[in-house]
């Protein structure tokens, strides 16, 4: 095939709010009506502290209605990701963030996390979770939903809910990125949840977007925000790591999803040099090697995988350091800091110099095999809208002349 | 001069613990006794977490008493100075972090936080302070003690303490790397410590050792907290600099000591990226420079400072990139990670093939003209200690034969 299998490992799919009523169990229903006020407040809360409204006309001008349409019709989606080259899509909740209108009730979505009242995620939770099996059942070779499982508060409730996504034929599930008052994942309270999601091969995901509440708003809390995100997000990473949970459970997948790349490198390589052991942890006897059996690098493209959305020109070259078995490109369909509406060029631009076997693993490859696509279905979709290698390549042979 | 001015930026004091007693104000002295008491059941708690005592053994083989005299003694110490060939340093608290036998009182020192008894820590933190300021009185031209500051709980108590330290002759403090459960740093409540600061010359500091405390202890709490702790020492940075501080108060120098500088590169890259604006960022409007003028790698070298104790390779080969005017060398004496009793070996072994001019401004030079010593004063001692140029690039030298 002359042609790149695209798969995004990072998408966003959400109804519109109201819509999320219907796929509540009933008796949800009033304290829905509640949360959406208090979201609505949450945004406006929001509009005062970013001054985004330009940014908005100009995004909605470029983009018809930025998305909206496409966030929840699996028709309008498909022509969104047929125009941009894409076969299948991995797909995560809250699709609008901008105007906050597409997001999971009750905080199920890509902010859930330990201090939220966990019968009501929990609620929140599984309505998105059948609003997104329903989805995925167009297209369904095309899809891979990315279920959100609360497993903060009740690990037997979330044990349950896990099994139900199974059967509805989710390979993929997100955790909360931000625990909070509740106990980090290296405690073995959790310790059920990795077994199940190895045994029932769902790969387990954090998500970007979470962050600390203690930056007061008064000075620079969107800086701060901004500069930290990326952290609050990867700690799962190392907690996880570290407790042994992908040494108890050696087919347990976990992903890193939008989250950037830039910082692995050089975090792994300073786990890798603890684990190895050397003067500056001396003291700390054998605390590296307790749980982890290999150098933590090595759980990299096994175990870890790198959902590196758009990821810049810096990630691309340091891929090696990253891991080329780990590393799934996305484009974080339909967020304005994503490509859309130009991933086409957006792939030219990221990957013209890197060897046509590399862009395979990375464009789509990977996400094939970690999320279990049917390829040979992929495929011909694939050889109608893909990129061609040669237009993507086509910079770095203009250059070679 | 034909030898190095070495000054280290990050060294580590303290008398036994119960030495403190005589330094407290009287009505603190009960409390004092129960806290020592706490603080052994802790160090008890570490024992059983963390298996070091192999390594404290061949620690006190090697080493003598592990510095335990040299710890509080000035004469003692100078001897391990000279021998080192270090002119001079700055002194952090808790210099016995193995035993835990010499940590500042009620929490003062290095684990300082918001979590602490604000009274309990400000009459430990002026134990500490007064004790060291005895300390620095003998051979004050080559000590800058750094006070220890906490100003989370009572801000004028702090500001109180500032001017005290600052007639005591200080030139630098530190303040809790942890806010905890108080307003962090960008919180205008501060506003007249940075302030402060600014007016009497005082570099503020803070220093790695404090991490969260939401990590339970069964699985990974020492690998977890080990490849966490540079983040929650590197965070007051970010906070600080979004916040305005030193747009409001240009002649503010923040330095931060024995965090590693192999993950500043990456981190300021994006915050400058942020910054200058861009396609992920436009979402936030004018989020970026609402309080910030420069870009934030300019501050960096005028406002901000970097204490890279015991610098690995890559860090000395990134030094362009850290800042080469905010790069400042420490050897973490008397801590075992540190270099010493083996600095001139280790000076060697990562500035060989250093430039004479850069490597005279990391290891000394930069230190020198923040912390206001008197190089002339040191210049005479440096000239009979001091590492040699020669000695210092013998390798580089021999490797171009």
């Amino acid at each position: 095939m002359d042609r790149f299998l695209v798969i995004s490992s990072d998408t966003h799919a959400g109804p519109p709010t109201e819509r999320y009523r219907e796929y509540l169990d009933p008796k949800y229903r009033e304290a829905f009506d509640a949360d959406v006020a208090a979201s609505e407040q949450l945004i406006g809360m929001r509009r005062e502290l970013i001054d985004s409204a330009e940014f908005e006309e100009q995004w909605e001008q470029e983009t018809g209605d930025g998305g909206k349409q496409a966030s929840w019709d699996p028709s309008a989606r498909n022509v969104e990701l047929d125009r941009e080259g894409i076969v299948a899509e991995v797909i995560f909740p809250d699709a609008d963030v901008l105007g906050g209108g597409a997001s999971a009730p009750f905080g199920a979505g890509l902010g859930s996390s330990g201090d939220l009242d966990g019968e009501l995620v929990m609620a929140g939770a599984r309505a998105h979770n059948r609003w997104l099996a329903e989805m995925c059942s167009d297209s369904p070779e095309r899809r891979c939903g990315v279920a959100t499982v609360p497993i903060l508060h009740d690990v037997d409730d979330a044990l349950l809910e896990i099994q139900r996504i199974a059967e509805d034929g989710f390979r993929a599930l997100m955790i909360p990125t931000l625990w909070r008052s509740q106990p980090a994942y290296n405690d073995p309270r959790y310790e059920p949840v990795w077994a199940a999601c190895a045994d029932l091969g769902i790969v387990v995901h954090v998500h970007s977007g979470g962050a600390s509440r203690d930056i007061t708003a008064e000075r620079g809390l969107v800086a701060i925000y901004a500069t930290e995100a990326w952290w609050w997000a990867a700690r799962p990473l190392w907690v996880l790591l570290w407790s042994g949970a992908f040494d108890r459970n050696p087919s347990l997948k976990f992903a890193l999803t939008e989250d950037g790349a830039w910082w692995l490198p050089g975090v792994v390589k300073r786990m890798d040099e603890k684990w190895v052991g050397g003067h500056n942890t001396a003291k700390l006897g054998d605390a590296f090697r307790q749980n982890v059996s290999r150098r933590p690098s090595e759980y990299f493209g096994t175990n870890i995988f790198v959902g590196a959305s758009t990821p810049s020109r810096e990630e691309i070259e340091r891929r090696h350091e990253i891991g080329i078995g780990a590393f799934l490109w996305g484009n974080d369909f339909p967020h304005p800091e994503g490509t859309w509406p130009h991933t086409r060029q957006s792939i030219r631009d990221s990957f013209f110099d890197v060897p046509e076997d590399e862009a395979r693993q990375m464009l789509g490859g990977n996400a094939a095999a970690l999320y279990r696509f049917d390829v040979d279905k992929l495929a011909q979709l694939a050889e109608k809208i893909g990129p061609t290698v040669e237009e993507v390549h086509a910079v770095a042979i203009a250059g070679a002349d």
